[in-house]
This record gives C-alpha cells, sequence and structure tokens, in this order.
C-alpha cells in the first residue's frame, strides 16, 4: 500500500502546492532535498534512490545536500518533477516510509545561498518611512528598483531564534556616538525568491526572460535594528542593522505553483526601455500577507499586505540587478523588501504597514493590541510569524507558504539555529 | 635533482613571501593549489600527492580546487606549510615537474568567495571626494568603519576583461534618468584580505583576535561607474554602480609574510571600545602602493599610496563588521575601500589619490600625464594596474603581490575571465 495523504484544511501544503525544502531528521541528520503535503516531508533523497525519477539529472539533483542543483534544472525539468509527484500523489503510490511528520523534522536552508539582495521597492513603504527619514521620497525611486546587497551568512531558515545585536549609534542628541546594545529591533515584512538558472557574469537578461530565472518564493523577514541602521546608512546604505539575522521561510513555493496567481501589479507605471514587459496583466503574483506577533503566549495580528502592491514587480527587480553585468547564481536569494499597503480600516487606521518603524511611527505611537497589549518595537522573547496565501477567485485557500517564525532573544542568549551545511 | 629557484631581482615571489593562490594549465585546465616563487608557480596538489606533507589535513586541503580548505586550518598549520615550503626551497629538495612558468598558467580566484564586503576607511579619500559629495563628511565616519556588503559574484582574478557596464542615471540637469551606457568609469585602488578562520552566525570577535581571522591580503580594483553610482547611492548606497567587476590579484600574501611590516597606523584615534586595541605599534601593515595606467601601449603612473594610511584598520574593520552577529566565512573577502594619502608633490600635487573621482575632481580637472596625454575617466581599452610591495628598513625590497591587472572594455566586447570553479 503506497502512501496517500489527507491534506487537512487549510494547510498551507496542498496537491497544488508541491514546495521544496530540505529537511533532516533526528534519526538520520543529514540533510536531503523534500516535497511537503499536508502535515507530512516527503524524502525525495529516499525517492531517487528508490528508482521513481527516470532522468538521472533528477536523481542526482535531489541527492544532494541542498536544492541548488535541482533548481539549476531546466524548468521543464522542474516542472514534471512536480507532475509525476502530484500524480502519485493522487494515485497514492509513493512508498509511505518516504513520508515525515513535519512536526518531527529539522528544516534547513533549502539552497546554499551565494548572494542576498534586498530590495526597496514598495512606495507605500517609502511614503509611510519618509516622514521619519526626512519627510522625502528618494528622486531615484521612480526611475529603477532600489536594492542593497545583503548578508547571505545571516540568512536563517524558520523557526530561528535571533539575537539583539550590539553595535553603534547615536546618543540621545545626535552628538556622539556609542557602542551598545540595539535598542530598537524591528522586523519587516518581505518575500524572498530564489535564483534557479543563472545569468553569467558580464551578461544581462529582459524582463520578459525574467520568470525563466526564479525557482520559486519563500517568506522573508528582513530584521532590523532601527538604531543602528540609523547612524549608519548615510552614505553607504544598510550594513550591520540588517545582518544580525534574516528569517526565511523553509519551503519554496514553485512558480509553477503560483503561476495560477500571476496578476497584474497595482501600480501602473512607464518603466526605462529594460524594465517594460509586454504582458501587464501577468507582470506580478496575488500572494495574500500577514504577520504576526506572539508576545507571552498571546497572538496579536500585526498587518496584512499582498505581494502585488510592490511599485517594482520581483521581475523588474531581477532585471535590474542582473542589468550590471554582476552574475546572478541559482541559490541567489532576492528580498522583495517590505511590503506595505494603503488599506485603512473603519477606524480610519492604515493596516497594511509591514513593520513597526512604520506602524508606529519610530515608536512614538505604539500600537494598541488588544488585552492591552502595547507594541512600539520588539522585546526580547517576541516571536514574529510571516504568513502567506494563495485564494483562487472565489476566496477559497489553495495554497500556503507556511510559517515564518522567529523570535528575538537576549544579546547573549543561546542559540541553535540550522546555519550551513 | 631537485628544483632550486633563482628569484630574479624585483620579483614579487621571494622566499620571504611564499603566496598562496590557484591556477590551471592548458594541459591541465583542472585548478589546484599553488604558490609561487620568481618566475614559477608550484603545484601543490601534486606536491601533496607526493608526500612531501604529513598532516593528512594539509594533504587534503591542498587538493582541493581552491584555498578554502587551506584557510580554515589552523594558522599554526599554515605557518608550518609555508616555513617546510621555504626550507625546501632553499635546499632545492622539491620535485623539477611541480614548477610551471607564471607566463604559462591561468590563475582562478585563490577562494570560493561566500561573501563580499567593501570598507570606506580612508580619511583623506573621504576628505578628497567630499566637494564633489556635497561638502561633507559623513558624521559616522570617525564612530566606525564603514562599509557595504559588495556583490561576490563580480569578484574576478587579475587580469581581467570588465565590460563597461549599462545602467541607470540622470541626464544633465538631474531632473530625468535614462537607461545606457555608463560614461564615467573609474578604478579604485584598494587592498582586500581573506578570512580564515570563520565566526559562526551570532559570534562576536575581540579587535585583538582579529589577526587569527584573516589569511592574508590581495591587491582589489574596485571598479566603479559614477555615473551610476551617483543616480542609485542614496538612500541604499553603491549598488550596480559597483558590481560589473571587482579584480583582485591572484595571490595571497599570508599574514605570516607581511608580520615583518606589521607597524602603527597613521591616524591615532580614540576609538570605541570594541575597536580598541592593545599594540598600536602592530596595529596595521606598511605596504606600497601603486596604480598605473596603460592606455596605447603606454603605462602611466597614476598614484601611489600605503596600506598603513587607512583611519579605521583592517582588524578593526573585520572586527565592527562581526560586531554584528552576522557570522563570517572562511574565503569571505573584504575591500579595505579607496586607500589614498595626503602627500603633495614639489608642484604642488597631490600624488596620493586612490580614484580617478578624487585625482580628476569628478572630470572636472583631467591629469595631465606623459606625452600629452589627459585623463579623465577611463576609456574603452584602457588598462588598470594595482601593484604592492613591502620593503625592509633599508628601503630594499622585500616582497610583492604581483600584479592585478584589468581592462576595460566596450559594452558588447568578447570576455572571457575565470568567474567560477
Amino acid at each position: 500500500m503506497g502512501f496517500k495523504p489527507t491534506v487537512p484544511e487549510g494547510s498551507p501544503f496542498t496537491l497544488q502546492n508541491i514546495p521544496f525544502g530540505v529537511f533532516s531528521t533526528k534519526q538520520d541528520p543529514s540533510p536531503r532535498c523534500a516535497t511537503a503535503i499536508g502535515d507530512y516531508a516527503l524524502d525525495l533523497r529516499s525517492l531517487s534512490k528508490s528508482g521513481f525519477f527516470e532522468k538521472s539529472s533528477v536523481k542526482d539533483a535531489l541527492s544532494q545536500i541542498n536544492l541548488n542543483d535541482f533548481a539549476a534544472l531546466p524548468a521543464k525539468t522542474r516542472r514534471a518533477v512536480r507532475e509525476h509527484l502530484i500524480s502519485a500523489l493522487k494515485e497514492g503510490t509513493l512508498p509511505e516510509d518516504i513520508a515525515h511528520k513535519l512536526s518531527e523534522v529539522q528544516s534547513h536552508l533549502p539552497v546554499n545561498i551565494p548572494g542576498y539582495t534586498d530590495f526597496f521597492c514598495s512606495l507605500e513603504h517609502c511614503q509611510n518611512c519618509s516622514p521619519m527619514s526626512g519627510g522625502k521620497i528618494p528622486e531615484n525611486f521612480f526611475n529603477a528598483p532600489s536594492a542593497y546587497n545583503g548578508r547571505a551568512s545571516s540568512v536563517i531558515p524558520s523557526p530561528s531564534l535571533v539575537r539583539r545585536p550590539r553595535g553603534v549609534f547615536w546618543k540621545p542628541g545626535n552628538k556622539e556616538a556609542e557602542y551598545g546594545v540595539s535598542k530598537l529591533v524591528d522586523f519587516e515584512l518581505e518575500m524572498g525568491y530564489i535564483v534557479s538558472k543563472s545569468v553569467p557574469y558580464g551578461e544581462t537578461i529582459k524582463v520578459d526572460d525574467a520568470p525563466d530565472h526564479i525557482f520559486g518564493f519563500v517568506l522573508l523577514n528582513d530584521w532590523s535594528s532601527r538604531d543602528i541602521q540609523i547612524h549608519e546608512m548615510p552614505p553607504l546604505g544598510p550594513f550591520n542593522s540588517k545582518s544580525f539575522g534574516t528569517t526565511i521561510s523553509p519551503w519554496i513555493i514553485t512558480l509553477d505553483a503560483l503561476d495560477a496567481f500571476r496578476t497584474a501589479p497595482k501600480h501602473k507605471t512607464s518603466p526605462l526601455e529594460h524594465l517594460r514587459f509586454a504582458d501587464f496583466d501577468r507582470g506580478t503574483f496575488d500572494v495574500k500577507l500577514a504577520a504576526h506577533l506572539e508576545r507571552d503566549g498571546k497572538r496579536h495580528k500585526l498587518c496584512t499586505s499582498n505581494l502585488s502592491y510592490l511599485y517594482w514587480t520581483p521581475f523588474q527587480q531581477l532585471t535590474h540587478h542582473a542589468s550590471a553585468n554582476c552574475g546572478i547564481r541559482t541559490g541567489d536569494t532576492m528580498g522583495t523588501g517590505t511590503i506595505s499597503g494603503a488599506g485603512i480600516d473603519e477606524g480610519g487606521n492604515k493596516y497594511e504597514l509591514g513593520c513597526l518603524f512604520e506602524a508606529t511611527q519610530h515608536a512614538t505611537k505604539p500600537l494598541q493590541l488588544e488585552g492591552g497589549v502595547e507594541v512600539g518595537y520588539l522585546l526580547d522573547g517576541d516571536s514574529v510569524i510571516l504568513s502567506a496565501w494563495c485564494e483562487d477567485a472565489d476566496g477559497k485557500h489553495v495554497l500556503g507558504f507556511g510559517e515564518c517564525r522567529g523570535q528575538l532573544v537576549g544579546p547573549d542568549a543561546p542559540i541553535h539555529n540550522v546555519t550551513e551545511y
């Protein structure tokens, strides 16, 4: 008898999903490629050994300790793997011993990340931050996607523990700096996307070809220290303020799974030639987003948002990045930047603000949450949980991304993250 | 009979040097670990196989396609390898067949580079650039080393061909942006250093322990597009303007070789606690630097400088970087930032300006070189050659770094760099 999963109502890992990730178990701590369905992770290394995949390139790729080789396979090969898995799951022909309860496996980074870049492409985020940042939208914002190179070594898989960093920041009055424990730690609600087909150093891509270079999406929490950031930003941009931890959800939701949710970007733009794409109605993805805070065991909603709100789409971001001739490698991970929206609730409150810097106006207007909980910046012990999902035209849940969960801990608290192979 | 090298007068690769690199040959295109002496590269993979090294960790490390495993070995193990090589070279006991003429080998990147960071730590550079950058030294400059994460995928070994990039920049008047071929391409005279012992994610280091984490130094040309940079800098810092190519010299000059040239930094500073080091007189290195331009077959000196001029030393840079908890990995490469000085010649001209932005005041005062050659920014076909060397107390050449050579070519010219394994 084969493995025939039941997918619980609301599970992110439906038959329409078939994400890819890497896990290990207590019994076998070696990381291996996997997919997830319902409450189970399926060991694709084992499945490869059983002869399920005919192509030797697929067998080899899924026997590696990360998904880089798989991501580098042609899109149609990856698509065929996904479809083969869906068929076998429907038919119940997969061997039972490849299934491990998700609650019992340890997730790893799905890919080795040769480069991590973070964008700044939400106009609403930019507008909401501007009162605390000199009051102006940067003049270059509308010309091309803004971005900085991030620190790949601090990208860690959910669930992660993130130490409150020490760093250099201004003492009150901005006259003198001190080195100490950051007081103003924030989250940022972002998505990340993982590069499939590489772009050689010295080459560029066309924006309409950008989808060929994306394996899939994850959630991404760009933990940020606002006091360190305010000190270090001018003129070189964020550095230590953004490199004490970047949590990503461990399951990559493929472009194939997301294809049904391609949609028009919220903002109509007239970009420069290298960023003009042909099919506006499929320019981005309708992915619903939420961020929650867990404090003292209670869960509070912080905000919701949507990937399609971005002023510059992921395809434009990647194209602009590659336009420098820098080379883009398989496994490179791009953060979309904080994704905020313009939504206002009945009480007149904005509810699509993707970080506390925006939502609390730099802690000057703390959030008032249920049960009298007041939130300025994050406290040690706070957990931030990002989630994302896609719905069909009737508003019915089709697939989800799973949790991107991270807990802020004290500067010297023990941590035990899975950071590297 | 063994290999007994003669080291030509002025050769960078003396018995006091013993650098480490990676090369391949036409006959055997597989990259292998190597050292260099005089006009020869010595194949350390072959030497390992011959049983020359007793330790299996050394044998294994030097049989890899890059030096990452070797760099990760304890400092005393690496030191013993160097001393063993020096003895055998003196005695002439190395096998002759491991020696390949340097002029006939292809250099590769010496390490796989998991992360590339570039600093901005020369006060003189900062002062000289300030008239073109709003007239001010950034307020944070004196508090801690400034830096941005760079793009590791565009770090390439000398000799390299670098395509003039396309990008987004302001049209005259700064009102409207265009996408086109960059007009203002510059070099930057920097050194780079390569990380040996890693720092785990979540951990920090003490500044006095920083030398334990550095394998050695190279030369580094941080090619820069000034028109793209001016457009994209605010607020996120350099991105595409610095990622179309970063050329490094292929031979890593070890901290052991440089130990005799430890010296006091030029600037006396009173840093914050995490950057205060014990032994001021050994706080940095006396490494002499020069940049030359080759145009139309003629060689022109552009500037000289010295590593010890930096306001923040490499040890302070690395310590500040690690202070974020970001994790530092073996092979990570740090650019020191442009190294300029305050030297003024008899004619009243500054001659220690490490880039054309400074030296020509953003092309408003072109350099007048011998033979009527006028230099604003770089032209297609120009080559920039960086060099570095150390002298003893009597001014006698002791060791050099070899060339860091790159040629700027047109935006669509064929290139054939060694970019990845």
